[in-house]
């Protein structure tokens, strides 16, 4: 690990989150910007190695969901990017391309993967025969590369990323209804109840949609800012893909016919963006139990053989039972700068232990959710850990589910929409329609009030009472409004 | 997983190795070779399961010993590419170029990188101050693209691939020396230890090594057609490197230097061509016990209530420590199909349950190691299993190691070299230098008998007693001549 002179960190997030979330990617080491590529970042361990954990948990209920993991090429040839008419349009203009190998020109330009639908498909093609292989349901762990023109910020939006993309082959348009059903679950059982992250799913606007689908839904998170970051979204596509593909398969029926795809694309990279913004405070990161780079930081007061004998016993222990546990022994460091080092990274619990502890057969225990130290016995270590750390995740997830509920405000006028989102809140109201004709009222909201339409929730029906907030017509739905990045 | 009518496997092994493997990866599923962009394939379940727990023990060493993990970026900008000249010269015909964004041509080509030596270092030259931060030791895991001109081959040789390369910083050559000493440990540690592949590592001679390095090492592991496979290598790199990239610290004698740096790496995907490849039998695969995708298979003789309540029990009970188990349900195969089809795909334990097995609560075992059955107590079946996994890595490596060692034959002309490579043999002999001066021997062997000198080993000091084989001078080493892909 690196040296860091200045190591105390305080900036206030709520408000100067922009700023804050520099100076945290920096001094915690996340990831250099210096790389030279515009665009392109430098992953470091302490993001990396939380980041493996939550590739870990996703793919472990992927499998258990019997996904079967895939590894595909990163690049995809021209021909079958430009297949599906929608597609093509959504995504060439973001897309890098490969010309040459060494100092040939290659007679077919590549595309360096957006997204792996159009690689997918064309193997689907062969490996689809019968409804009994039906559902057909794959993965795999890439990274893909759009030629982003917004501004990048690391995480959060940059020309490389690192995600999971789970494509499925179904026989039925209910069978792909259950699928993306069972990616909500699955993004509600990781995302929330492992990460800590609350989010909304929503059902977009049909002029908001993945492109070449006939249904997307997304998860919508929140930063302090008030702006909603889209996570994970799965996608019921058009046939058209199983058309231009020519992905068939045999029914019961014996007829030949055009399959269902679905894909579901949690982004590990930005769901980490998220994690960092949703827990982090003035004082740094806060990482979720699970997904901590290291859980527990051992901090010797001095450096008495007796001490450091100890602080090396309780290391042991802790590794036996499967926890990442390091000693700070630098000692260019003074006791305190440690403290203040290990919170902004995010470490969820300390143990220090000094002459007195040992005297005591104590321990002096730091909680970063609680910002708060104590003493426990020696003896107990083990178990206070196992309770602490199921409470230290309930009280991260409960801090973080009341912030978004409170976010939440019903609007009644285009006025009470552009106050809320002003504060940073997310507006709900009754809106005319999130079909074709819906999206004038929204084209009027993004322009007039720098917000957008971000569709119906999927986990609850909301029935509309009036009209809609915009052009007065009868409101067939509830929407959630807000600014985005 | 897909269905296969065919599921004999049958193919000699030994007398149509080639044959054999193109069979092997086409049967079991490993890799699709329909992939549309000539050189790329879609590696399948059945090797990213293996592929992934192999990741998952080599990341495990590397980071025990202190490596960190990185995700650079995937492209390098050509100018950092080209400022080491070697480098440059070596591996510029096969780069892969990025040339347009969208419709914009890049101000800048981008390579994919085919090695990331030249993205780690320029920022090494931010992160390294003082001695104080050396040795500073990185990997990432990552895929790499090679324009290969020769002939592809699934996991053997393909433009894409998937590996970990660990780069390391050093404050001098001891440094440095001790560094690539423990990444073959490392190799030793993991890839026989673990995957059971047998090799040596030989320093390559002078005219051999990677572009740039000082010095390479590199481990050669052996087909069945005699042909020797490079598996990870390790290189000390000329100090050209750190002054390309201007990476220097200070040294306790407050002096500013130019560090040393490694290089070490190991390609996943090809160290699975040599598990198949070694590992594997005329019946199929035969997958080390702790890689398997599926460690247990079950197959139940009937499909009366009470058998698949037996094999569901087992199943449950062999989850819960840790194994990976499937029953095999399929209605459709015959019970002594699903047999072959399950040791065609190397699964190392098969467990079968019938009405007698029942009634004797016994159940019938079979071993993929020894190719026999045997019938076990049921209730001793955990204990029998552990024992079990144990032997049966151990004899894969007996068997392996044995193999291996009979392939090595001395020589005493050139035409006992010629006979040896003929039969497939790696020849031992007395060899005038390895330094430039020896350059001339080695390519009238490669020319004349199509073999190359692959260096003298590093695993213990062999003497030469006589002259050069080719030359007649007096021998300063002892070499391993064998063909090569």
């Amino acid at each position: 690990m690196q040296k860091n002179k200045k190591i105390i960190f305080n900036v206030n997030k709520e408000k100067n989150f922009s700023e804050w979330f520099s100076e945290i990617v920096k001094k915690a080491e996340l990831a250099d910007l210096r790389y030279n590529v515009k665009g392109f970042v430098v992953f470091q361990p302490w993001s990396v190695l939380a980041m493996e954990k939550m590739y870990k948990y996703l793919e472990d209920v992927l499998q258990r969901k019997k996904h079967k993991p895939y590894f595909f090429p990163t690049v995809i040839p021209e021909k079958n990017f430009e297949l599906e008419a929608a597609h093509v349009k959504g995504f060439t203009p973001q897309v890098f391309w490969v010309t040459y190998g060494g100092d040939k020109k290659l007679t077919e330009k590549l595309a360096l993967r957006p997204t792996s639908e159009t690689a997918f498909y064309q193997m689907f093609s062969y490996w689809v025969r019968s409804y009994k292989d039906l559902p057909f349901k794959t993965y795999q762990r890439a990274n893909v590369f759009r030629y982003e023109t917004k501004a990048t910020r690391p995480f959060l939006r940059s020309r490389e990323f690192h995600w999971i993309e789970a494509h499925c082959v179904h026989d039925s348009l209910e069978s792909a209804e259950k699928q993306v059903k069972e990616d909500m679950e699955t993004t509600k059982e990781v995302l929330h109840d492992i990460f800590g992250l609350p989010f909304i799913f929503f059902e977009r606007p049909s002029w908001d949609k993945f492109p070449g689908a006939l249904r997307t839904f997304a998860a919508d998170a929140l930063n302090p800012d008030g702006r909603v970051i889209q996570q994970p979204s799965t996608h019921i596509l058009q046939q058209d893909f199983a058309k231009a593909f020519n992905i068939k398969f045999k029914d019961k029926d014996g007829k030949e016919k055009y399959v269902f795809l679905t894909c579901y694309g949690p982004a590990i990279s930005r769901i980490f963006a998220s994690v960092i913004i949703v827990h982090g405070d003035n004082k740094g990161l806060k990482f979720p139990w699970k997904i901590a780079p290291l859980q527990v930081i051992i901090i010797p007061a001095t450096y008495d053989n007796e001490i450091i004998k100890k602080t090396m016993e309780i290391k042991k222990l802790l590794i036996k039972e499967g926890l990442s546990v390091e000693i700070d022994f630098d000692k260019e460091k003074r006791f305190g700068e440690k403290f203040y080092f290990w919170e902004m990274k995010g470490v969820p619990l300390r143990i220090e232990v000094g002459k007195k502890e040992l005297s005591e057969k104590m321990l002096t225990i730091y909680r970063r959710d609680l910002d708060k130290k104590k003493k426990i016995k020696e003896k107990e270590l083990l178990s206070y850990i196992k309770r602490f750390s199921k409470e230290y995740d309930e009280n991260l997830i409960k801090k973080a589910d009341n912030l978004f509920k409170e976010r939440i405000i019903d609007v009644k006028s285009k006025k009470e929409i552009e106050k809320a989102v002003m504060l940073g809140k997310i507006a709900r109201c009754d809106f005319c329609s999130l079909d074709k004709e819906g999206e004038k009222c929204a084209e009027f909201i993004e322009k007039k009030i720098g917000a957008e339409v971000r569709g119906r929730r999927v986990d609850r029906k909301e029935e509309p009472k009036g009209k809609c907030i915009i052009c007065n017509k009868k409101a067939k739905e509830v929407v959630y409004i807000a600014r985005s990045y």
